[in-house]
Parts: C-alpha cells; sequence; structure tokens
C-alpha cells in the first residue's frame, strides 16, 4: 500500500489522508514525528491547547522483517517538559500502521464540547467513534473490553485515567503481542491524548499486507541475516538482556556507586540484591514464569518478561530496570513482589513509572509516607488512580511535585525526572541528562554503555573527559536510531560489531530503493537533533535550561564522593556542531 | 545612625554589619534589593536552596516626613516566577528600619537542621533566636502575642503558616500602625522567608532617632509641603481614593469592559455593583468601621478602610481592589461580607490574595467546586491553612494549579498570575503583563492610568497604538518611585501636577544632599529595569516568555469582543531602549 498521511482533526472529527509531501518522504519514526511537531506546532503553545499535535509514526524498517524493527514514535509538544518530545515504544502498532500504509498518524484540534472518541483504523481508513463505556477504565480493562471482538491481528494505543484527566505523568499504553502493556513512557503524552477526547486507537490489519514491500527483496533478505547475527552475537543483546532483562543493570550500576538511592543521597543500595536482575530471574524461574519474552514480533533480544507471583499467576511483564530502580533504590523498596504489583498499577493507571516513582520518593522526602514505606507506596498509587488531590499532585510528576511541598532537592531537568543514573558517578549521562532535547531521558544518549559497559570503548565515567564528545556522538547515533524504528538496545551491536551500520543501511536502501551511506545516516541523526533544538529555543529554552539541579554540584555522593563539577561553558560545548 | 547593611547567616546564624559600599550608596527600596539579587544572587539558583537572599530595603525617602514614603521593598528571586523580584508594601517597618540606620536587611543561608528563628532588630543590633511557640500560627496571632510585651514604636515582618510550609503563593505580612496587617505580597516571597528558617522579624525603634538625618532640612520642608500638596489637589489621590479605597475601580473598570470575570470569559461582572467601592463605604459608614485608613504614618491618601461586620467587629482592612476582584468578580461571588472574611483569613495564613483567589477561580473552572461559591471558597482556604494536599495545591498559585487538573486556560504569565484588568480590553496593561521583569504585575507600570483614568493623558484601551510606549514609560518611573519610598499612587499627581516630580526630586536632594535632577530619576529607573531583565535573562528566560496565554488571542471578549492583537514582535519593541 502506498504510505500516507493521516490527518484527524478532533476539532470537528473529520479524517484528512494526504500523499507524503517531497519533505517527509525520507523520514519515519523520530525524524518524522519531531519534523512534523516542528512545522506544525507553534513552539510557544499550550501543550495542552488546541494548538498542539500528537503525531505518531513507525520507523523506516517497521512493518519488514528486520529483526527489532517494531518501534513506534509518538511526538508532540510535551506537557511535562514544555519542550518537543519524541517517546518510542514496542508493541504491535509500529508493525500493524506500516502494514496499513500509515506513514504517520497526526491528531489535532479539541474536541468541543468535552467527549471522549475511539478511533478505530482499519485497511478502509480510520472511524472516530463516541466512547462512553471505556471512559474511566485502566489500560488492562480497555484491551480486556475489545479483544472480545478484536480480530487475530490488531493493535491498540490507550490511555488510562491519568491521560482522560490531562496529567502531565500520563502516557499512552500500547498492546504487546499477548495483549500485555508497553509505554510511551516520558513526558506526558498521555495527557495530549486525553486533551484531544481519544481514549483509545485500535488498529486492524486483517486487511493489510503481511509486510510492507520492499525495493529489493534479496538485498534486504540479505542484510537483515547479517543485523540479525551481529545482535545474537552481542554479549548484550544477545544474551545479558535476554537472561536478566534490563534489570540486568541493578547489580552492575549499583557496583559503580552509579544507582541512585534514597532521593540521590547515595550510589549504592544496601539492599540492591533484593531487586537484582538476577534475583528476578531466579523468582521467575523457580515460579514458571518467562526470563525470555519480545514486545513485538521479530525481536530476538527478548529482554522483557513474564514475571508470576508466587501461585504461579501473571503479575507484569515489560519489568524494567528504570521502574525497578525507581521504585527500588530511589524509594528504599526491596520486595520484587510488592514492585511487580506496583509496575503493573501503573501500568493499568498509565502513568510513566520513572516520572511517577520518582515522584513518591520526593513525597518520601516531604514525609507524606516514610523511605521504605511499600504498602505507603502501593496506596498513593490508588490516590493517583482516583484522581484525589493526593493523587492529582503525584500524578503531575516530579517538577510539581517539588513545588507542591516545597523542595529544593528535586532531581529533574526541564521539569523532567532523572532516571537511574547519578549523573554524579556516571558524567556522560549527566551531560545528556543536560542537552537532551527533552529533558532529563537516558536513552537519549546512553552513555551508560560506554561509561558502565564498555561498550564502544571506555569512557572513565567519573572524569569529565570525553563526556560531552560520547554524549554528542551517542545522541546524534539515537536520534537516527530512533528514526529507523529499531529498538535502542541494538545500538550496543552499532557500537561493537563492524558489520551491524552497514547492514542496517543496506536494510535502508533496500526497503526504500536508495543508496544511502552510513555517512548520510550520521547526518539523518544531526538533522532532527538540530530541528528539535531550534524547536525549544523558539520555546524559550536556553543553555540556562541545560542545567543539572544545584543539590549535585553541592553533595558528594558516596561511594565515590564525586560531584557534579561541569561548568557552564564545558557543558555548552554540547550544541557546538 | 550611619547608614549599614545588615546580613543575617541563617546557615551559621550569624551577623555582619557592613559599611554601605559605593555602589550602593545612591541606592533604597526597588533599586537596591535588586541591585544586590542581581550581584549576589546566581540567576539559575533553586529560589528555595541556599543560593537564593531574601533582601529588605527602606526607600530612599522613608524614615523621613515626606507624605506616602513608607514603603518598604523586599527582593529574591521568586520560587513563583523564577524571575527576580520586588514586592513593596506599607506598614511601619520602613520608617523603623530606615530610623534604625538599616539600609538594607539580608538574609541568607539556610538553618540546618531544619528551625525557625525569630529576628529581633533594636538599636543595638539584631538578634536571632530559636522561636518554637509561634510557629504553626497564623500572622494575627503573632502580633497578638507580641503585642503583649512590644514597646510602642515597634515593627513585624512574619509569615504565616503558608510560608513555614514554602508555598508559592505565601507572601510576608508588615504589620501596619494599628496592628493590622499589609502584605508583600506577589512571588512567593513568604516561602523564601520560609526556607531561611525566620518566622518573624521584630523592630523596636525605642532607642533609635525619630527621623532620619537630612541634609538639608529647610528645603527638604519646602519641598515636602509642595509635594503634599500635590497630592491632596489630585482628585484620585486626595478624594477618591481616600473616599473608596482602590476598590473604588470595580464599578469604573466594569463599564470600560475590563473587568475579568469566571476566569477570563467576560470583561463585565452582572453583580458589580454588590462588591463595588460604593456599596462598601455605604456598608462601612452604616456600620461604624472607618472609610479612611493609612497603611503607614505619613499617608495622606488614606485609601485603607476598616471594613466591620454587622455587629461593628472589625474584620478586615486593606480590603483591595485587586483581592475583591479575584475573589467577586473572577470567582462569581458578590458577597462583601464573605470577601472580608475570606481576605482576613488569606491574611491570617500569609497568602497573596490575587493569586490565591486567580487560583481557587481556576479549581472553580476544573469543577473542584462552582463559580459562586462562597462557602466552597472559605472551604478551599481553610484546607490551605491546614495544608492538605488540596491545600498544597491551591497554596502553589494558578500556574501549578493549572498543571495539576490539565487545564489550558490559565491566566498566568511567567508563572504569575494574571490580575483585575482583562488585557484584551485594557491593552496597555496586556503589554506591562508581558514584558514586567516578574510576571504579571499590575503595579510595575499602571497603564490603567492612562487607558481608563485619563490620568498622564489618554491612550484608547481598546487600540494598540501607544500601548508599548505608555508601559515603557510607566515601567520606567515606577521601577525609580518603588525606589523612593513613595507610594505607587503618588504616580497620579506625578503625571499630573508639574509641582510634583521637582518637589520629589528636591527632597532627594534635601535628604542626602545631592543635585539630582528629573532626568537622573528616570536613568535610575530605566537602571533598575535593565538590571533586572539581564538577571531574568542569564535565569533563561527570553522574548517567548513575554507572552499572554494563547486564548487572549483566541476568544474575544465581552462587551467589546476585544481579543489580544499584538504581535511578538510589536510586544519585543519594549524593551528596545
Amino acid at each position: 500500500m502506498a504510505e500516507k498521511i493521516y490527518r484527524v482533526n478532533m476539532g470537528d472529527l473529520s479524517v484528512r489522508v494526504e500523499d507524503v509531501p517531497a519533505a517527509l518522504q525520507g523520514l519515519g519514526g523520530r525524524a518524522l514525528t519531531s519534523t512534523i511537531v516542528a512545522s506544525e506546532v507553534p513552539p510557544t503553545c499550550h501543550p495542552l491547547g488546541k494548538y498542539n499535535k500528537l503525531v505518531f509514526a513507525p520507523g523506516l524498517l517497521s512493518g519488514t522483517r528486520a529483526a527489532n524493527s517494531g518501534r513506534l514514535s509518538a511526538g508532540a509538544k510535551s506537557p511535562l517538559t514544555g519542550t518537543i518530545k519524541e517517546s518510542n515504544v514496542g508493541g504491535t502498532a509500529a508493525q500493524l500502521l506500516a502494514r496499513l500504509g500509515i506513514k504517520a498518524l497526526i491528531l489535532e484540534g479539541l474536541p468541543t464540547p468535552c467527549q471522549f472518541y475511539a478511533l478505530k483504523i482499519n485497511a478502509a481508513g480510520i472511524e472516530i467513534i463516541p466512547e462512553n463505556d471505556l471512559v474511566g477504565a485502566g489500560n488492562f480493562a480497555v484491551v480486556a473490553a475489545l479483544e472480545k471482538t478484536a480480530p487475530k491481528d490488531w493493535g491498540l494505543l490507550s490511555i488510562g485515567q491519568t491521560g482522560e484527566r490531562c496529567q502531565l505523568a500520563a502516557n499512552i499504553s500500547v498492546k504487546d503481542p499477548d495483549g500485555k502493556l508497553r509505554s510511551l513512557g516520558r513526558g506526558g503524552l498521555g495527557a495530549v491524548m486525553g486533551t484531544k477526547g481519544v481514549k483509545y486507537i485500535s488498529i486492524d490489519a486483517t486487511d493489510a499486507p503481511k509486510s510492507v514491500a520492499l525495493a529489493d527483496e534479496d538485498k534486504f533478505k540479505a542484510a537483515a541475516k547479517t543485523f540479525t547475527k551481529a545482535l545474537l552475537d552481542h554479549p548484550v543483546c544477545g544474551s545479558a538482556l535476554g537472561a536478566y532483562g534490563t534489570n540486568v543493570l541493578v547489580n552492575i550500576v549499583n557496583e559503580a556507586g552509579g544507582l541512585p538511592t534514597r532521593n540521590f543521597r547515595s550510589g549504592q543500595f544496601d539492599r540492591h540484591e533484593m531487586i537484582s536482575g538476577e534475583k528476578m530471574a531466579e523468582m521467575i524461574a523457580a515460579r514458571g514464569g518467562k526470563n525470555r519474552h519480545g514486545c513485538h514480533a521479530g525481536c530476538v533480544m527478548q529482554c522483557s518478561q513474564v514475571f508470576v507471583d508466587k501461585d504461579g499467576k501473571y503479575v507484569t511483564s515489560g519489568f524494567e530496570y528504570e521502574s525497578i530502580w525507581a521504585m527500588g533504590a530511589h524509594c528504599g523498596l526491596d520486595d520484587l513482589d510488592l514492585l511487580a504489583e506496583a509496575d503493573s498499577i501503573m501500568d493499568d493507571i498509565g502513568v510513566d513509572s520513572i516520572e511517577t516513582a520518582v515522584t513518591i520518593g520526593l513525597a518520601m522526602e516531604a514525609g507524606v509516607i516514610e523511605f521504605g514505606d511499600g504498602p505507603g507506596f502501593l496506596n498513593l498509587l490508588q490516590e493517583i488512580k482516583k484522581g484525589s488531590p493526593q493523587g492529582r499532585i503525584l500524578g503531575s510528576g516530579a517538577a510539581v511535585t517539588g513545588k507542591i511541598y516545597g523542595l529544593a532537592r528535586v532531581p529533574v531537568v526541564k521539569d523532567q525526572a532523572i532516571p537511574a543514573y547519578d549523573p554524579r558517578s556516571v558524567k556522560g549521562i549527566g551531560i545528556t541528562y543536560c542537552t537532551s532535547t527533552m529533558g532529563a531521558d537516558h536513552t537519549a544518549g546512553y552513555t551508560v554503555a560506554t561509561n558502565i559497559l564498555k561498550s564502544g570503548g571506555f569512557v572513565d565515567p567519573l572524569l569529565k573527559d570525553g563526556q560531552v564528545e560520547l554524549s554528542r556522538n551517542l545522541q546524534i547515533a539515537t536520534a537516527a536510531v530512533d528514526s529507523t524504528g529499531l529498538c535502542i538496545f541494538v545500538a550496543f551491536a552499532l557500537l561493537d560489531d563492524a558489520t551491524a551500520l552497514p547492514a542496517v543501511v543496506e536494510m535502508l536502501n533496500a526497503r526504500y530503493g536508495l543508496a544511502l551511506t552510513a555517512d548520510d545516516v550520521t547526518a539523518l541523526g544531526i538533522s532532527v537533533l538540530k530541528t528539535e533544538h531550534a524547536f525549544n529555543q523558539a520555546a524559550g529554552f536556553t543553555k540556562a535550561h541545560d542545567r543539572l539541579p544545584e543539590f549535585f554540584s553541592d553533595e558528594p555522593v558516596p561511594p565515590h564522593n564525586a560531584i557534579w563539577d561541569f561548568s557552564d561553558a564545558e557543558i555548552d560545548e554540547f550544541w557546538n556542531f
């Protein structure tokens, strides 16, 4: 099917199908969402107002049989940060949209009067249908209600109660092949979907081709095979991630002294082993869960899992290091069963687990509950679900909660919560937090790969040398990878295996009949970053926003007693490219 | 007494008395607080952290017998807006501090561990004393507790429960000559005082001279007489303000279609007469209250009042147009008795009545209570007093509350609530809201004087022509007046009476033995604005922040169906001087 752009105006409930303009033809995923947002959304507009747009775009390789190519990008002006935002996710939606020929889906306008709708997408187009029954339901209830009558080949994007309330920590849930949920997690995109009055988007690919058309099938097949081999041969992609999930990092980052504990007061958590990937894998194996699980068809890494309780009953999947860190070390909790239950609740009500757990850690700092109070943590999640005043506060994320409680030790950059690596003891990631176009975000330029995991060489995490360049190179590469639809974890193979990047370039060429080189991929990454940065500057962001909170410079963090010691000028070198 | 700068470090509980450096010698009030903040506070610091400072400074003429010269300035980096902030107030403190030779009082550092203190100032210096009994008390209880043993000649600066909690809408209360309260209202300076652990500052001027020294007593006396006459001769300063208080504006601004009603949905309130200055004066007269009352010794305008209940019992004073508008037209309330009770509660718990009432209007917009629900309004004030989650939300001001409830129609500029004039139908004040160095603030450049009251000429409020120049000239003049210690209402006389400005210049010269001209006064205003603007730019503010919320451009406001139609470039002309 020819690729088209689908524009859904929630103001007049119309759908417009447009040819892909020349300027957008080589773009996909993040490159496409960021380009559309930058060209169509006024940078100073209110993110919850009628001028914001929510753009979904499968990656350039989504819908093909390339390994790990099933990532979907979503973009908008973020209500959490006020910056441009791209979030990406696995699940089934990217591949189904690509097969349906939907290069981008743009939601615009606001419904008047306020009313919720469902968007039903299939090969015939998009229907907008008033939705009342599922308003107020959690994401799992939406899946359960729809799967009764859903075709085999279906996908779902939905928001929970927090998205309906336009809360800043709200995410967008995406169904995976097993009916479980993945998340377009950060930046509050669920709130934008909430303003648009879209409770869910269902995708029926029954009448779509099984795979997208390829300009050169043989060339693609050969390149895909090389790429898969590179992934499987890599110790992280082919082995560690599958064995322990991303949570393999707890022990490693703790050992490195970079595991932020009790609101960034230490880089080591005395009970780290209780929440480690090793412990988790052992529990899952003993209980008959699954330690290897893919979030989308074609994933060869299988870093997800099926976490079950003592009776073998399903609790959660996609139980990630970041979430476990935020609930665990950051909040002082050490019971993986409780963390799994909390993870499932956050998926259900539709909040970013990083932002929300970091925020509850701030509530602990403020004395709302004590550090280490697991039942208290679960109670606060119920408050968020109910939308009580206490829940409204916590559903608004770390920066707002810090203001509500008059706190100065608030770990955010551009109002987004800092994730699971202390920037004082893993300095490269601190540069990424400062300079990312989307606020504090580890995925934007994952220097931990090189600082800690020694992928792509080694840059000492405790020294300043080389960190700016490392973060810049990785942010450029990431912007490109996020545009292909490939999972960011392929970056380990790209960094360490000389066959991997040429194989990706070859796949792109074989898919579209192009003659790109590796330099073109880098140029794409640079162009994406510059587009995003220009949007932010027009929105009012300056170098003064590319800074960590002052407590990182003032408080040495054990065990290395490291401080954040970059000068402003050193940080600002980042954008000199 | 020789003027000194008193520096109180709450980190090590030390007091340092410093000579006034040459660079600060010609400065007072706002010029002094802004210069000290700009030179000593890092612009990107956290406003609630240890690098912020809270500076109090009497005006250049405070402590003299010049009419209306008893204004005190307070400055800091604002936790509400993130900009530099100066707020000024009447009451007795400015004159007492000036008589004690305190040119500026600088609070710096944070107490560790967290503990509240009282600062006791007298002619012998400053004592820092742990305070436990009054922690948790409202401002009136602080006055009551202290006046039992206070000398005749005393002053008080204190914070209520919200300031102790470092809430963003917290103000600093200042005792007036009758033991009633005035407020350093806007920008959350009470939260900064809360972080410093200072519950109150008492001032005992028993052993101070009755008046500050003058370089030329006769010249001063003659100029002061001319100045007083100019004030008394002016219809606003000498008559309207005394008769009806600032609340004389309700009927006038309603008639002009600029009285924002039910969260800026109309410029006229159908029940405006119920909350008007005329109605208020009638009630006060009938009940035996006082319609004329000065907030500080030497005030000849007497725009304050003593509002009493049906039984003649004191309820509130300093019952201003802005507060009455925000509770009244903005929230749809029309019962002046209820508004007076609410005003008194806000004074007691120590919150800015503009910010707080605008915020409760947003809670009405969000459906927490209905527009027009008076008992509901009072209940929500009790929640703020208690510090419940609901109260924490509302005590954090309009911008945070808008985020909590996912609202896009949030009337703020730089996160400070827009006050009592709709910028669509009083366009000059819209330029002031956009460009003020302190977020939306009517006092920064009160174009209403010329747009509506025809003071200083007339610039049609509904047309764009001349508004930028008007706002600029008034912002420059205001920055100068705010440095003299004179009440901003003297500006009416300065605009309309050719004898007034020379008299002010003459008083300054006679006080300090200088030879200033009117041009020097203008240059001072320009210099203050530029200092403040530079601080904000270094803090990360750009032209993109000099904007009104988009709904002002999208929604015509009755009765004129006016919209905000300035282009970005037209607004940005403001800073071209």
